[in-house]
């Protein structure tokens, strides 16, 4: 089973996937095993698979062909949903079973369509299934956060090349989470205001780093991106949890997401990204004073935060924990907004 | 001039190095930009850097040949030294000048040498300039910490292949510095010990994680490493600044070095790595209450983290600030201690 191991000294949490289980050797032949076998997410692998979790597919049985968008659990899961976290201190330091959930949604039965390439329509299925893991997955009591991104390209971190995003739930808060939410309520028990609905109004007055807008959306370069060509797209108007989005706002959100991930295949020449879908963490699920945490969600502000991985992170930024951005936000969206797409 | 700008939501500085200005097409070439030109560390070429800071040179005049190491102003600055920090707002947010120093130590006039295959005299004389280079940026009381790490390989960020490391000074704490100086100062109310030392206790009793022991240092592999085959050398005996280090200390210190980076060039095949060296922040430089911060400094325990470059940070780690390690420091240990150098 895997593990949650603190660090003493930086002060964070790390997992020990030790049912992975790498050795030197599995780190030298990265770059040979490349699409050596069949792709295990096309139609008429699905038994290469383990057993799938959720599917949109039209009529037919669970595991055969003709889905639309399937989720399965990973085959090599970083954390497990079996058992209980159970924290318990060795020496100096503290350890946590690994329990948690780790999936894959497979976003496309087309092997070599990017999630640039996919209609609006077929974007808006991703984004309900997504909308159906989270609300599934909301029920179990020892998840305390769930996140899900999508690594695009060998440098963002994808190994297999069928376009796929991921789904990691974990038994406690993490750091950037906690980071955002402690944030977001501070804010509001200033000003009465959410911090991202100011931080959206102004960048919307202020126009240069707002890449696109929409009704009810807005795609904007952040004024501290911490690394080339960052993106961040928001919901123009106050709304904490992705789950509670209707039909018609996926939809509207799915536009908005096919015209930044074509912006930045256009700009960035199909560039690796990474992008980060931050909603508010379940409700019922907060530790501490009650009322402090349950009205703590309601200060948040889901958003989708898009990284192009152009730089490599080095020994500054492992060293210090700040980032060197070599082109500035405002050239940035500049650059995307003027991208014809 | 480059900006220090303030994310409000990450509760973090971001170097923005607006005289790097790279656009879209800087990043369509990188593969392709490699060791085109001569190299401007070799001997003959001096005159194709900037003027040098400071070589260890038995004889002859600055910016000419046979030096054994040599430091530089990096040619494309993160930041510079000339000005004044001057916080000022901006809207919501908060920015700074770009104040700093940044340094390129080269490490040895010979093009295809890394600093694995060096001698330990060699290793000592780098180790010399590094306690030269932090002796005379304490003098800038602008500066309030400086960090020394080095690039090795493609995958950890170095652009040259000619051997060197850098040294980044800046004009505030960054986030990794103030918590592991925090940590050891609440460690130190409470226990009236610093937690390096004791940790460093714990791992030589325990020594399922120690690689290797000398008289005076260890290299171990973390408890809570973040990345496979992650290690950290320690001095055994308590010892805050690096910078204090004499002659015969460098000198043992080089014998270590030599030996981490044999076992992992060995064990790994050359694999890129960052290596960052963590000591306490220049005396006399600390803010809020002096008594607090000049204390400060000497419950810190400086050490060298060093991190090989074998998976990509992705989408999870971005988005929550947790790392997925599937090795475990345990057998990392295992294989570097058994690796024949």
């Amino acid at each position: 089973m895997s593990e949650l191991r603190w660090d003493p000294l930086k002060l964070n949490w790390v997992i020990i996937a030790t049912e992975r289980g790498r050795r030197p050797r599995d780190f030298y032949v990265d770059e040979e095993k490349k699409s050596m076998t069949a792709c295990p997410f096309c139609y008429g692998n699905e038994d290469k698979t383990p057993p799938e979790i959720f599917a949109i597919r039209p009529d037919g049985q669970p595991n055969t062909a003709n889905w639309r968008v399937r989720v399965i659990p990973n085959k090599y899961p970083a954390l497990r949903v079996e058992g209980e976290p159970s924290s318990r201190g060795y020496g100096m330091y503290d350890v946590m079973n690994g329990i948690g959930a780790h999936e894959v949604i497979i976003e496309t039965p087309d092997h070599d369509r990017s999630m640039a390439d996919l209609t609006e329509h077929e974007i808006c299925d991703v984004l309900k299934t997504y909308r159906a893991r989270y609300l599934d997955l909301h029920k179990d009591f020892r998840l305390r956060y769930m996140v899900i991104f999508k690594n695009h390209g060998l440098r963002a971190g994808a190994t297999l090349h069928h376009s796929h995003s991921q789904l990691i739930a974990v038994p406690l808060l993490p750091p950037v989470a906690t980071t955002e939410l402690r944030v977001a309520r501070n804010y509001f028990d200033t000003k009465e205001r959410c911090i991202f609905c100011d931080i959206v109004n102004f960048e919307l007055n202020e126009g240069i780093r707002v890449v696109r807008e929409f009704s009810n959306y807005v795609t904007l370069a952040p004024y501290a991106s911490s690394s080339p060509f960052e993106l961040r797209l928001f919901p123009k108007h106050h709304s904490h949890d992705f789950a509670l989005l209707n039909d018609a706002q996926l939809s509207e959100l799915a536009t908005a997401m096919k015209d930044m991930l074509l912006r930045v295949k256009t700009v960035l020449r199909d560039a690796s990204y990474n992008y980060i879908l931050h909603t508010a963490p379940p409700p019922h699920r907060r530790p501490g004073k009650p009322g402090y945490w349950s009205s703590l969600e309601y200060d948040y502000h889901w958003h989708i935060e898009l990284v192009p991985r152009l730089t490599q992170m080095a020994g500054f930024e492992w060293g210090t924990g700040f980032h060197i951005n070599p082109t500035s936000p405002e050239d940035a969206a500049s650059f995307l907004r003027d991208a014809e797409v």
